[in-house]
């Protein structure tokens, strides 16, 4: 049986030499495996993530069908945001509508503090079913959390967005209501990924879909002070946590600071720049432009290739820069996947 | 009369020592002024872009109300796709729809190269009509155009779109077809600019919306070389150029490679590290955050000091990062531009 701990992934995360670096990719389990579709036919998706064995089959199935060495649980940042007392539904077209919309003092106050063992059971016990196929073979599964600037724009906003205005709105207008908001959810967050790592997960990844709408200052001012609350919640639990940050060019130096043990960045800098920039002290994660997949498998091959070939060192986990779309051809994920599985450096 | 030439917007872009920063505010002929909505209660979006002496009277509604120190002409980039044979609707949600999308070669080889002068014309005008009444008081009128990617983009998906996944399976499976595209936009740009520069405009800007989708190498290898190529055909005009890129932290030194006079940055990267980063060849026009002017009036004006200070020395256009939004508060604009136009570094 093989160590979780000596994973290439988890080897990667402590910056410790590995023969290749390990890859996943942000969004492996989804629509654009026709496995996954299969499954997706007989019920919604938010089914889907309340139901252990469903989200445990299709956690899987990038395991064996690309040979990814980590495995992500299936589910969606906006659990959380439900456990707090904002039920969510998802559209087919258009994305989630949250059921209220954080508008004052008033609603800020109103969030419930989860308790994710009973709120949020149906995902430590998915985590617990992935873990025990997967551990007989070495391969750890991630738990996460949307960080808490993304759960607050959604909140505040209670849809996608394409400017977040409301949320900015809300930063500019009432810092401290905004901070108290960032507060509740970052301990919120904490609490989540503290019970995921407690249900089995071998690492922790935050997501930050939106903070790139931020500019430096605004992100060290509001964003990154919640992100390491939360993270705070789960030092000292042996897993390792990685902040993902979308747009993050111009945060790449503050991620590092977080207190994270890896950052994850998307596609826009090469990652010779983001080592240089993060400094030696945290793992980096990513960072192939998802869209890169849309090419022939020969180009995502050169273009994979050439992205590793700027990361030669240790402390790289090999990822997209973004979750994979849903039109995503296989045969580019499984040419990216196999690159990186053959690569030595 | 005062010169135009000697204005200070003029000479800030040409990097000459002013006593302040010029100001003006992208979109600042926009729906935050009641005396916009006045007009535009009227008559629809397109009417008024048609409409030279509606056009003329909301571009020059803000240089009275806020007193800043450029006109912009009241338009829109997607009046171009329309004049290549993509005729376009703008919808009062949803933004704008374009009658067909591009989706292969022949597509491509389909698109018209625009004439200006006749399909173009009432940008002419209206620039005339800016021109006459301002001139006597030294304050210039800027032209613009989207640049070739953004136009590309809305061509491809024929709406706005979150991750634009049409155009970036474009650019990465079909990257000659993508150029061929690109290269044909930028001629139609190039005209364009030159026709508004000949009818008046003192300076053109090029807004690049979406670039800050791509990373680095794909900016470098598709969208500047189009960027520069329309460039080129205003060379020696006498007309500076700007190059705006939303999203532009990760493009700052290959947006001052453009062979443009300005570079104009959203709001994520502060001043002086864009200014390090840029060089000191191009003048830098920017960039405070359009949501911070949701800020009560004495925080903007915090926030606009600080902007400033930033970029001490010549060559700084003060602006928004982005355009304002339609619920701007007129106070938050006013105290922008009121504390740029009193600053004395």
């Amino acid at each position: 049986m093989l160590e979780l701990a000596q994973s290439l992934f988890l080897k990667a995360c402590r910056r410790e030499a590995v023969p290749r670096p390990p890859v996943w990719m942000m969004r492996q389990a989804g629509r654009y495996l026709p496995e996954y579709r299969a499954v997706r036919a007989k019920v919604d998706f938010l089914t889907m993530c309340r139901t252990p064995d469903l989200a445990a089959e299709v956690t899987l199935q990038p395991i064996d069908i690309l040979g990814v060495d980590a495995a992500v649980i299936f589910s969606d940042i906006l659990v959380l945001p439900e456990a707090m007392g904002i039920p969510v539904t998802f559209e087919e077209r258009g994305g989630p509508k949250l059921s209220r919309r954080i508008t004052g003092a008033g609603d800020v106050e109103s969030l419930i503090p989860p308790d994710p063992a009973s709120d949020l059971r149906f995902v430590g016990d998915a985590i617990r079913r992935v873990r025990r196929s997967l551990e007989p073979r070495g391969i750890p599964v991630l738990g996460f959390a949307g960080a808490p600037f993304t759960l607050a724009a959604y909140m505040i906003e209670g849809e996608t967005s394409r400017d977040f205005t409301r949320t900015r709105r809300a930063m500019h207008a009432d810092p401290p209501l905004f901070r108290r908001l960032l507060g509740k959810i970052a301990d919120a967050v904490g609490q989540f990924l503290r019970f995921q790592i407690q249900s089995g997960a071998s690492a922790v990844q935050i997501f930050d879909t939106w903070a790139g709408l931020l500019g430096q200052e605004s992100f060290r001012s509001f964003a990154l002070p919640a992100i390491a609350r939360a993270i705070d919640a789960v030092k000292g639990l042996g897993a390792p946590v990685i902040l993902y940050v979308n747009g993050s060019a111009q945060h790449i130096e503050s991620m590092a600071q977080a207190g994270a043990d890896a950052i994850s960045v998307d596609w826009r800098v090469p990652l010779d720049e983001v080592r240089r920039r993060a400094g030696d002290a945290v793992a980096i994660q990513g960072n192939l432009d998802p869209s890169a997949l849309y090419a022939p498998p020969d180009r995502v091959r050169e273009l994979t290739a050439a992205m590793l070939a700027r990361h030669p060192g240790p402390g790289l986990v090999a990822n997209l820069g973004h979750g994979l779309f849903p039109d995503t051809p296989v045969e580019g994920a499984r040419a990216f996947v196999d690159t990186i599985r053959q690569w030595r450096a």
